[in-house]
């Protein structure tokens, strides 16, 4: 499904590389193959002649830099960010990595999740006299270090981790090495790889393919690694360590090529494909995915189900932040934007329609509708993810929404909500199966948060919306 | 096969309407779903209060057009067209609907396909005065008229029609009518829809479904069709007609839930798929198309052969004018920027890699090269398509290569060329029995010139370069 | 005063040059000092490896050109120009130099002045088969040129220009030569300068001064001049000049450090503040200028008085196309947008305010009110030109008016409807005498027209509007 | 002279306006009006629904700002900053004003000025565990108040201004009201103003002409006002005032039609003139100013010595920030850019030159030459200022420089640089004098420093670069 449509968006993607003649360049390239995971802004600081130095600005990585911005922006390191801005969370100012300047040097900062104690950090931190320049969350750890008494980055930073709760990747720059920390949870990925002599760190290691650069491991929870001229290192910060892999990364977030923690997403979707056909057992003439994160597991499922995979809704490219809206009438005329049905396909056949995960279920409806529309005498709707009745408090932005369909509507209520011939939504027990990594419950676990409410770090007060708070599994 | 790798393009889009009051409007959204037969240039002509007012820019539609032209472009009448332009004929001035005032009134014209006889009819025209502020064909067909010694513009236009040659899809408006006209081959397509009262054409039916029009019917070849505030009238400006639509535009063009005289694209190219499978018969772990235009053919290929389907390829998005190329040396060291393989996918793989044509061969090289380098143990190249051995004059940019590889080459000496385990071409019966049309020689057929020489029109010695002459068949 | 407040606007400036390695950055430059002949639209075109490239665009040349736009634009010639474009006249394919192409070459054509024929001309033109596809007078020559059965391209234009009459400054440019011809009047100033062994022309001869080339001569009425590869030749393609150089050009358009047929502008203007300050003999404390135009005349004026010269009138710099208009609320309020009183120099004294000219009269009163709002005793009015009595048709814009003030009212009404003290207008004898020329009985003179009503050419009846009529001397 | 051409640049206007609906659209045009003072960037702060809302940008107000930006932006109070950054100091964190957001309200902060204590506060602060995402002074305000203790902003305020050293004028803006404090010696100017019942600060008088406001006085060292709904309140934060307003401001930095404590600048300038004129004593032919900011002082001059007034130099409009710089060798064969000499003027003319200041002496040089070159026979250099021998710490930007030419070099030395035929410069008598008020040493006086080396506040040696330690008067 479409990220613009459904309201399900995550907050970032980081790509970061050390000791390369060309780092500005190679980070371009690196965001541009993360620009799924945010939209909104973009930025790059680089290491040039032993200065940190940044350029960002809102809207997309092609747009935020220029062939001009790189004739000044060299150097042989660089820390790059892309943001999706939350509600009201938007300006330049929040654009990351986000820069300090001291007597003593500067300090770059990017940061993909979401912390639960941000709420009740920044009041301690306020108390004593920290002042704020961004709304976001990543602020606060900049303020942490400083306020550690450490006199290293790598002491601060190790202090000030500990200090934190809720999801975190964050990479941090100095004049003189880059670190890399990854929450004790393990929600958000982070990838660590090598060009030449270089080493590099992505959110997703579809960076690496693009770059030109070699996997080496994932960045494991806990762990504090620093890349230097010196080479790198690795330590923990915490052992307390307990893996909970965020699971929408492979349903939904991820991009197809990229593998997470040694599973490739594709090969997981299109896993949840055959599980679901396998369970919907629904006869029927055509498979058709919503395009672009459905394809896979739509695919899967024709492939188990014999049924053939068709392309019965296309989506409409060059729609970007440039595009004008339909007004009203014309909408309710049927001008379409963004996804449209393939009558030919549809028309007079019985549709199995996949999709990743419904949140509000209007898009679903919409769908659903389309297809009618287009001919299709029975559309069965088939949902390669559980139902998400519980808010993500980790960095997917759910929490914009009043409800969550699931939370509030049974499945058989949904499917009348939605208006399709049947609904069906893969298992948990599935849906694991098909990603082949056992639940949080063991040491190497998926978060289930949103499906079953099971909270793999403890839920700030604070930080949750009074309509939330129903929505907390006790 | 990306249209700005493969260097294979198509000159135009074309979508107009008449007596909608949101007309301005509507064509850009219908112009928007034909982006992909031409990025280089949009523009639009409106009938606002009984006189026409043009704006048009270098760039996509969503650049050239902001929300702010439409404050300014209302009216009740529309026509707009997309342009590919080819080498050395950019420029403003070159982008349509070109727009010709004279003190009875204003003409705008826009055009997909090209002429044979442009460059003897530019000859004649300027000798006898004309002056010529375009390098584009499309003004001809102006000029022509002008000096027919018809009155009216009807007249005009088919006095002038009768002199051309080659492949046209023409759309005229004036303050006082739309004039809509297919050469008598109709090698390109243009289809007639209708929102309420208003009617509507369009290069490609897709654009109606976007823009919630009805499909009537597509324009035929020869006629000539007016609309006005009197309704919708069809004429025939020539009856000597011969159909030979355009193969290509189903095997690579159009998008895949467009229907061309009848049948649906992506189901012929699925059909294509499924064929080509049969006639390969090859062994091997994974099928995988080359994003965006052979996925269709890549599935049938699944389908038929029972080897699973795999994204083993895939697009970056996001790849716009703006986008830096990267340098040299960082292109040595592997970085990609529009097409990228998943390692995970074809690693250890025997893998079959579909795709909708080869013109030089450069881009299968470097695909087959990539595919290797993320670890396939095989590629086998299986092409939906014929040899192309053949130039094109109808408005298919083959005629910038130096070389059609198929033209100087034999399968065999291909296959070692792009460094493949096999290659297999689909056969001309197979491609034409998956459209489900016959072939040229009888009264509704393809046009196959390309794949086999034989040229549905007469061609002028000033057309062909002196490196084509020896592949126009005899 | 303001071109843009006052409405007064002249349609161009043009800048050429043949024989230069930086052609293309000399004539940005060039077109840059001619900047306030027009800002709405600027281009270039280049010969570059023997062939013409064009560039242009809307808006001032600063926004028109960048730097990359040089990189692709080099060559050994170029032909610029600089638009004001009339109401209704905009768009691009109206902004110059017209690029024509034909199998024999290209021809670049770059036009000042107005042509009062150009009505008659089209519609034969139009009749013959000829199709025009801007609304400016300037594609009239081209299409004689074509017509002319005449071999040479030179030949061409001497046999077109004659056909023309009214006001113009041509310049076009082909492969081999650049031609440049002035009308049999003279009416709009071009000059001829040289850099090195290059020749360039040039609307203003301050063009010269920044591109650090040297003044030659002026372009004689009814020359035409050759430059090419070969050298410069000159000929006369009509001998029947009557010199009637246009006095607004010292009164207002040109800039002040230009010279016009050896006079300067500057000098010129301060001579007819001097001669302002003899007829007017005014008692008061301050003079002041309305600026830019204006602060020549009223030093002069000042000196000769022995009235101190002070600035009380500001102009507001960097107003340019995006500067947002304040509301009509807040104008009321008094908010000011190009031109501000000084209070601390008006108030409570006698201001003597000299501007260059008064058209409608509607800033006139603007400014008078608003230096008496500033605490001003009181404000007398000196015009260092006569009134205005009688449309232009050789390129002043003036047509858009629906009345010249004083083509309508006595010079005491005007002092009425403008509110001021006194009102004094330069005689028509003093302005000639401060310029140091003789008027147009005599073989070298002005054209003062507009304020006499005598005509140096035939006016053609289709030319002049309705409302116009009853303005032309009999 | 050119702020570009001389490198001395200031660094900032403020306008804020408290109680008007249309806040953010006059605060646009006050800015605008203060353009002058910094070109580098501009931003605005709207508080809108008793929200603090900001936009800000680099480049010019008219850049940064578009239609767009103010159907978002209104509010009834709003506070805005145009800057000038030094070398090294961009960046778009730096453009202000900066906003802060606390859990207890948004704080928005602009600054004009310099201090000279910075580096040693900041220093103190990040020992405390501040940390600095700008590289300039302002910040170290707002990390004062927070850490101060009490619980209001105006406490909070007061007790952090006591702390700072050096120039400033502040505008602090919250939810709930605007505080304006002026530094204990008044270097900077600030100015009060009321539009109808709404209040404003502006850094220049010439602001309020424009948006119609009325001026009430000026804000007085040492002083804090609050606007807010319940009115405007003053009171002291410090009564260890020493006035010593910057003579630059007269001299050079400020709008003609703006006063400063009462006095008008452009006749301030006109009096220097004057009695430069009684100084030099030269027999001239012509006396010409170098534009914008020292035509004032020139016709002073002319009025003075009765020698013409002329326009001997012009300077070249529309150069702004997208202007392509010639490149080596057209600079060498003498391509102008910003200003150019005025051939017919000054040629065979014995010319004064009169300037503003001197800093490096290059300018200067470089003047003189084009006026040799155009002709002048003799060049008289006039400067209505003393030899600036002493770097400025109060935000002047001269700290880039590599020298002062007059610290190093003495007037006969430096007239042989620049080679001109004589140097006068105003002596600091006469510059008091024309401005018409009593120096440093009494209560109400003007800062000398950057003349005599006399610095109103001590200087911290963390502030002074090396190279400037010797040009401090011990």
């Amino acid at each position: 499904m479409l990220a613009e449509i459904k309201g399900l968006n995550e907050e970032c993607g980081i790509f970061a590389i050390w000791g390369h003649k060309e780092a500005a360049q190679l980070t371009y390239y690196g965001l541009h193959s993360l620009q799924h995971r945010g939209q909104e802004g973009a930025g790059i600081v680089v290491k040039q002649n032993g200065r940190l130095i940044g350029k960002k600005g809102e809207g997309l990585v092609t747009e935020v830099f220029t062939t001009e911005t790189f004739e000044g922006l060299n150097g042989d390191a660089a820390l790059g960010h892309v943001r999706y801005a939350t509600a009201g969370g938007g300006g330049i100012e929040n654009v990351q990595p986000l820069l300090f300047r001291s007597q003593n040097g500067s300090l770059a900062l990017a940061h993909n999740g979401n912390l639960v104690n941000a709420h009740t950090l920044k009041h301690q931190l306020e108390m004593q006299g920290s002042i704020f320049q961004t709304t976001s969350d990543t602020e606060v750890l900049a303020h942490l270090m400083k306020r550690s008494g450490y006199r290293t980055i790598k002491e601060q930073m190790k202090s000030a981790l500990t200090m934190l709760k809720g999801a975190y990747a964050f990479v941090v720059m100095t004049e003189d090495e880059l670190l890399v920390a990854l929450d004790p949870n393990g929600l958000r990925p982070l990838s660590l790889g090598q060009i030449g002599d270089a080493y590099c760190v992505a959110s997703e290691t579809c960076a690496f393919d693009i770059v030109g650069a070699e996997y080496i491991r994932d960045i494991r929870p806990g762990e504090l690694v620093s890349i230097s001229d010196h080479g790198i290192e690795s330590e923990h910060y915490s052992y307390a360590t307990y893996p909970a892999i965020c699971t929408m990364e492979y349903v939904y977030f991820s991009r197809p090529d990229s593998n997470i923690h040694g599973i490739n997403v594709h090969a997981a979707r299109k896993n949840m494909g055959r599980r679901l056909a396998i369970q919907a057992g629904i006869e029927a003439d055509v498979v058709t995915g919503v395009p672009d994160s459905s394809i896979s597991a739509a695919i899967g499922y024709a492939e188990q189900s014999g049924i053939p995979y068709e392309m019965g809704l296309i989506k409409n490219r060059y729609v970007g932040r440039t595009f004008i809206q339909p007004s009203q009438s014309l909408r309710e005329q049927g001008v379409k934007m963004k996804l449209s049905p393939v009558r030919a396909i549809v028309e007079d056949k019985r549709v199995i329609m996949v999709d990743d995960s419904i949140v509000r279920g209007t898009t679903s409806k919409r769908i659903v509708s389309m297809l009618r529309d287009a001919g299709a005498t029975e559309v069965h709707v088939c949902i390669s993810s559980p139902p998400m009745k519980h808010p993500c408090f980790y960095g997917i932005d759910t929490s914009t929404h009043e409800e969550l369909i699931a939370a509030n509507h049974s499945v058989e209520e949904i499917r009348q909500i939605i208006g399709a011939d049947s609904l069906t939504f893969l298992t948990v027990e599935n849906m694991l199966e098909a990603i082949g990594r056992p639940a949080i419950n063991e040491t190497c676990g998926q978060c289930l948060a949103c499906f079953t409410g099971n909270y793999p770090t403890e839920i700030y007060p604070d930080t949750v919306l009074p309509h939330e708070k129903e929505l907390i599994k006790k």
